[in-house]
């Protein structure tokens, strides 16, 4: 609960009109995209300006009241939960796209913008900012950099972090730092702009973003390719790779997720086969042919059962949303739907989607399988019933199992997530403790007072089932973990 | 001086071969190939293996002697001098390609490995590693990922941070780290692994390296046009961008330059020219040529005197041969040659040249332009001689005056060369005090007593003589600073 005094500072800085603490407004910022999560927070700010924003940080920061900034609250790994309650901090405001800089090629906005409207806004102009994850139309760009969101083009044009080049940010001390810029090349000090990307809303508030930009391609192709074996769809992705072809996208749907999906966006595929391939190249018109003649050969020397071109925009766009629709179509199926992004180096992805059918089996809970086969980032995703306490349980000894078997493929415990409050009691497993020990020193220099979404990325109390001697990674890991900072 | 104690335990890590102490070899590692810095170390460690390596940090560590991590030296902002004693810690025995991975597309080598054999090794397989600095055949790869390098295909293809996606690390405690690693996406933490890109060696030793690599273009073509006007040169450069055509390279060389590298390579570039943009395109071949062929219609547009297609790949391999050795070519005509580092954003960039000339004038010193135009970073170099103390002083102070020139148009005060002594009193000027303040505490959070390399990056103690109010950063400075720490 937040003093009448603070209440009082904090509407003279942003209005009445933007402080919310009625019991119905809290509730709507106590939970985000993450099922399973949910905690009320003191108050709700929704600055106008980098100045209020400041002047909000300042209050919080004497006061030691937690700060939780958020966006559209799209992530899925509990990062916008107000765990230990405070101030969720909305940036929604903030939501100008100041500058689209088309000698440059740069963009300048505000963290409120929505991904979508800037892929509009710079498309409009022959400009392109690939990043598109999956909440695209919903996502703040604040939100995509706090999480360095990654989408369906990460193969070939990579996430978030590849083109986020400027970043104006309001330590929680209240001073405001420009990092960066329009400057193609940048070496003066740390890279304190990446730093930020990724960095989960626990060092800093973003105010400002400047995004690199690059020409549109001229031309685009979807192509489709359906399997009746899994393994022969993973052998196209790492055939395609070593024939030295980078795609736009190669998303991979396995038959639980088609099933679905048909069921809801009824176009036809073909539910005998074990999995589908949705491939996508863009460039020059020559090139794209090209590639996608290659990519079909590469698809039929690997027996697929049907490879098919889409033969205008319309049914290419609508393969592509089919896929987009996989998250909502699975989460019509049960009353909760956990999505979760076990990594690994594309290589090893035939090995993977096994791993994960086999501990589905094991724990006897429903997984569907896709994702972004190109980049290695599988999404399994689970429908059960949070009410059901003992499937539940189940649920997680299955997902705690597919991170460690993505950890020991070479992979990671979060391709595009993040690791907010889901994954924090595993991240050791992944950079070590030596690296949480690091990671945290780094949060206390920009935020001694700790007051910056407390509660993510690193865990304050983990209870680990597994016993881990060593994984993937090289280091020994702690066995029997039963309770660490 | 190093005590007998701690020599003898250096030499039992290392054996008696791989440490260094006689007067001769301490002063071969008493500079770099940056011109007036020069500071003795007291020792010379070269650790064989990362055990090795981290067991002489260990020592270090506890016995508070300076460490500076060395590759081959080349850099050019004084970043390997050892400015207060203590150890040179040269990586170059960590220098075995330990894989190229073809299916996930990447490289894993250690840090001693040289540039221009990456090159060669991944090029073997029809891979590409693009980063090429103007000293990749003597530089190492620790040292380019120490100070993020850049070089000529930044345009298109970005710098050594773009590629750099895992890395082994030993913290000065002597603790190893692994960060990232082959996954072409990993949110998991903050991103280390780009927070030690461009870290200068103030924070932990590299001893391992992961880089993703590209197909290697199968195409690529190199051109020529000569200009009578430097504001027509910078004009094609803006043109070619905004008609959304990303070349792989667009060097420019001023008329200075010109004659010199004319005089030294003799490859008959015509002297009456103001200015020569050379610009190479790679794809494939149709991509190319469609590509040359627009941008040598933009080149006449913009009133180049002489447009030329290198006609054979010897013909394309001069010009770039030429291009290369403006730097030697510039060193042999005075006893000094202070190479700087500039960079705004690509549109200023005929504001830029034009300032760098007004400035030279002004103070009466020498001073030729070239560089990346592409990328906005240019490299004005001057010739002169260190033993005059009247004119190094007029040389200092027009570099002060250009790289607040830069500042002033969005710019930075270093592209690609990094920070290190040479501009450590000129950091703030672009990150702000909060900046370097923050920057400071990051470095504590690894290396908190401050044996990292000492006197890089920050500075001790700055006396600045320009008066500084604002700049383009958006920050107020404050003025006339005499000293700060």
């Amino acid at each position: 609960m937040l003093s009448k005094e603070v209440r009082k500072q904090l509407i003279s800085v942003v209005g009445e009109k933007w402080f919310l603490d009625s019991p119905n407004e809290l509730y709507v910022y106590s939970y985000d995209a993450t099922p399973l999560y949910q905690a009320m927070p003191d108050a709700v700010v929704i600055p106008g300006s980098v100045e209020e924003l400041s002047a909000v940080l300042c209050i919080a920061n004497e006061q030691r009241i937690n700060i939780v900034p958020r966006g559209s609250g799209t992530n899925l790994c509990g990062g916008t939960v107000p765990l230990e309650g405070g101030i969720v901090l909305n940036i929604n405001r903030l939501n100008k796209i100041k500058e689209i800089d088309q000698e440059n090629l740069t963009a300048t906005f505000g963290p409120g913008v929505i991904t979508a409207d800037l892929h509009k806004a710079v498309e409009a102009v022959g400009l392109f900012y690939p990043p598109d994850p999956g909440s695209m139309r919903i996502s703040t760009m604040g939100g995509n950099v706090a999480e360095c969101a990654g989408g369906m083009r990460g193969l070939k044009y990579g996430v978030t972090k590849d083109y986020i080049i400027g970043l104006e940010m309001v330590l929680p001390s209240g001073e405001v730092l420009k990092v960066g810029g329009k400057n193609a090349k940048d070496v003066a000090g740390y890279d304190l702009t990446k730093l930020l990307v990724g960095s989960e809303g626990t060092l800093a508030v973003v105010t400002e973003i400047t995004a690199k930009l690059l020409p549109l391609p001229e031309a685009k192709q979807t192509m489709v390719a359906y399997y009746r074996s899994l393994t022969d769809a993973a052998r196209t992705v790492q055939r395609v790779i070593a024939d030295r072809i980078i795609p736009a996208t190669m998303e991979f749907l396995d038959n639980g997720t088609m099933r679905v999906v048909e069921d809801f966006a009824r176009i036809g595929l073909p539910l005998d086969m074990e999995a589908m391939l949705l491939i996508e190249q863009d460039g020059t018109e020559a090139q794209v042919e090209r590639d996608m003649a290659r990519i079909a050969e590469i698809c039929r020397q690997e027996r697929a059962a049907e490879v098919r071109m889409a033969q205008t925009s319309a049914e290419a766009a609508g393969l592509m949303a089919a896929r987009r629709s996989a998250l909502s179509a699975l989460a019509r199926m049960r009353p909760t739907t956990i999505l979760e992004d076990a990594t690994v180096p594309r290589s090893r992805l035939a090995e993977m989607v096994e791993q994960v059918n086999r501990i589905a089996k094991k724990y006897n809970v429903h997984i569907c399988t896709f994702g972004h086969a190109g980049d290695g980032n599988l999404h399994p995703t689970c429908m059960t019933d949070e009410r059901d306490k003992e499937e539940i349980h189940r649920v997680e000894q299955a997902f705690e199992e597919i991170f460690l078997a993505a950890l020991k493929l070479g992979g990671t415990i979060t391709g595009e997530h993040g690791v907010g409050v889901a994954k924090a009691k595993y991240l050791d497993l992944k950079v070590g403790t030596a690296g949480v020990e690091l990671m945290k020193r780094i949060k206390q220099a920009f935020d001694p007072n700790g007051i910056m979404n407390p509660g993510k990325m690193f865990a304050k109390d983990t209870r680990r089932r597994v016993v881990v001697k060593s994984c993937a990674c090289g280091h020994e890991h702690e066995a029997n973990t039963e309770h660490h900072d």
